[in-house]
């Protein structure tokens, strides 16, 4: 037996660039909680996830019932965490109103675990998942309409992007570092009009790169509709023109365009309306409120069964949800599209480098055991003294962009 | 690395007492065949299946392309199967008709190299699905009408039963033995009403315990609603009256008993159709050819998700197929109801005895490596050469009841 003997939860603070949605504009620090889950022989698992107080308030909970646990006891782990947490919703920060916050705790200890069982057994998650169908997982070129700079800041290496122009040369950017194949744009911050335009200069300036739009929500079904006419043939997928599942029943029916969601269907209970709706196309799936990976697994079997496309969330995370997430998309057959990451965005971590790279916009499986990352101890310690220095407890995009435009509202289905 | 050598398959024919059933009466002989999966590193993975001839044949030539593979690496072991087989249906006997093979093909290799796994980890495969949430699993006392013995043949252990009081005695007998306390009839022998005052007979005899019924769809949608009155609030569900999803649907918009089935919905293809016609309360899962203990949980989740209940279907089947079933049931949190098991019934097996038992009507998960079951080679070779001899190749109970009485005609929806 491989018993948990203690559990490390370190909240840390990472650098995050002004990037604008439909909720407001990213703070100057992206906040995550780190997770270390000691055995009794001395092997550590990792995990990441939200920060938000309340969120890490469960996390503290949960870690307080786990010792004495078998790290191969994944069933025992969910009853526990079920236990403790009482009923009720959690707001992790963002769009993401989570209302069941039993899988989202679940997620990184479930995640840590697996970590545990891959060392134990020399062998990398990946494996305990099924096996690698794929040597190296593809992600997307996640680009976000932004400021220069944060207020008062000196400019980052990006650059400002509020216009078709500013978002081709952060396109740009990004492919030449990084060799993404396929691009998302973040939108739901202009007016329809503005960024269908920005996705025409992006199809025209990369002919062969898969193209998305996220609106999050922000416009009403009809033009929802009109943005998929106009990008019928242009974009792979529509990820959340509209609010709802009924909202995005409509759209569906109204257009061919497939539509994507990881805001109407993001826990297990909205698969149901959603199938008996026929409400989405592809379900964007996000191990850190899905439940983690055996539970994201279900849901990629699920969409399988079901006809429905799968492709990958993402919030800003470090390299463990890297890892973590390389691992699930590589022993997923049907995840048939590239993952969203955040990560071309931060310029910091807690792990040691070396081990996850972009070659060709994909990253290689890590092959080492476990997840096959490791903390630097250093680095988690300065990412703690941040959190603690800069005074952010959870995400708040709509007041920071109201402290800089007091007349500021979300968008949500607006436009 | 643990790497798969070669792969041995053994058919064997094992005693069957002539149990009755809507499409005739059971041989003399039940056809398994014993998959034998070694590794490179000296360890042994077992597996059981069916043993119809066609059956064998794709077995066999998916055993060819099966060594070098990575003993955990199951989502290439599924991709090798599927480009081994070509398309076409495959039926193995009985009700069974398979329309995807490449399903059942998969599970006894997917068994077998969770059994290396197991062993090669020192873990017990419940371990590897998750861990257990109960130490032993229940199962249903599974009741046949029968003949007294198989024609020109000496008289079971078993005796007759035709009627509620042959029902009733066989009950206390099975239930004397091995203690179970759910109950399950198999019908669709003889006309409903006699079957219903069968399970009323049932009902009085053991008050306590819960009561189903399975007529293997021999019933027209008015007779299965019909029946359904007369039972409701004595069973816990009603197992496949009526065939097909389409008839299922109507019977369940007719009556609130929850209907339950192992014929209308038996592969992955059928869950859309019978979830978006809400035509079944509770999925009757077989690993045997929902691909393995892996794929069997994707379709817990599944049916936990789109609130269905989840039980446990069984044919003839031998102690591997024990232990499988048991470690799968144990992992499976929403697995609420006993499980049907004809284990009672034979008086052979391959492995050595010890491992399985029932207590109170339930099987104690064994604590072992893998699946925790031996083979007894000289009791394989013995059920070989009885394969060999027997003369038995596929299973065909009309053919057989035919022999008996050559105008009968299996029942579907006769009634």
């Amino acid at each position: 037996m491989t018993r948990i003997s203690r559990v490390e939860l370190t909240p840390v603070a990472f650098a995050d660039p002004p990037l604008l949605n439909v909720v407001g504009v990213h703070e100057p620090y992206a906040l995550r909680t780190i997770v270390q889950v000691h055995t009794d022989d001395g092997l550590v698992g990792l995990g990441e996830t939200y920060a938000a107080d309340d969120h890490l308030e469960r996390l503290k909970a949960v870690a307080g019932v786990l010792p004495e646990l078998d790290a191969f006891d994944l069933n025992e782990l969910r009853r526990r965490v079920r236990d403790v947490l009482t009923a009720g919703g959690t707001k992790v920060g963002g769009m993401l109103n989570l209302q069941d916050p039993a899988d989202v705790v679940l997620s990184p200890y479930e995640v840590a675990l697996l970590d545990i069982q891959g060392k134990a057994l020399g062998r990398p998650v990946v494996d305990l998942l099924g096996g690698a169908v794929r040597e190296s997982v593809p992600f997307s070129a996640y680009l976000f309409y932004k400021w220069a700079a944060h207020p008062g800041a000196e400019l980052d290496e990006w650059g400002e992007a509020v216009d078709p122009g500013g978002i081709v040369l952060q396109a740009r950017k990004m492919i030449r570092e990084y060799g993404f194949t396929a691009i998302k744009l973040k939108g739901g911050v202009f007016a329809p009009d503005r960024e269908v335009e920005a996705i025409l200069a992006l199809a025209d300036a990369f002919p062969e790169h898969k193209l998305r739009i996220d609106p999050n929500g922000a416009w009403t079904v009809d033009t929802s509709v009109k943005v998929a006419r106009e990008l019928d043939g242009v974009i792979e997928y529509l990820e959340d023109p509209t609010p709802t599942i009924d909202g995005m029943a409509e759209v569906a029916r109204r257009t061919d365009v497939p539509l994507a969601t990881n805001m109407c269907v993001i826990a297990f209970d909205h698969l149901k309306p959603a199938v008996l709706a026929d409400a989405v196309q592809v379900v964007l799936s996000d191990h850190h409120y899905w439940g983690g990976l055996r539970r994201s697994q279900l849901l990629a079997g699920i969409c399988d069964t079901f006809g429905m496309g799968l492709s990958m969330h993402s919030n800003s995370h470090l390299g463990i949800s890297l890892a973590a997430m390389t691992h699930l998309a590589a022993a997923t057959p049907n995840l048939m599209y590239a993952c969203d990451t955040h990560y071309p965005w931060k310029t910091e971590d807690v792990i040691k480098p070396g081990v996850l790279a972009f070659r060709s916009g994909s990253v290689p499986v890590p092959d080492g055991p476990g997840l096959g990352v490791e903390l630097d101890a250093d680095a988690l310690g300065e990412l703690h003294e941040q959190y603690l220095a800069c005074g952010l407890r959870k995400r708040d995009d709509t007041a920071y962009m109201r402290s800089v435009d007091p007349g500021f509202t979300p968008n949500t289905a607006r436009w």
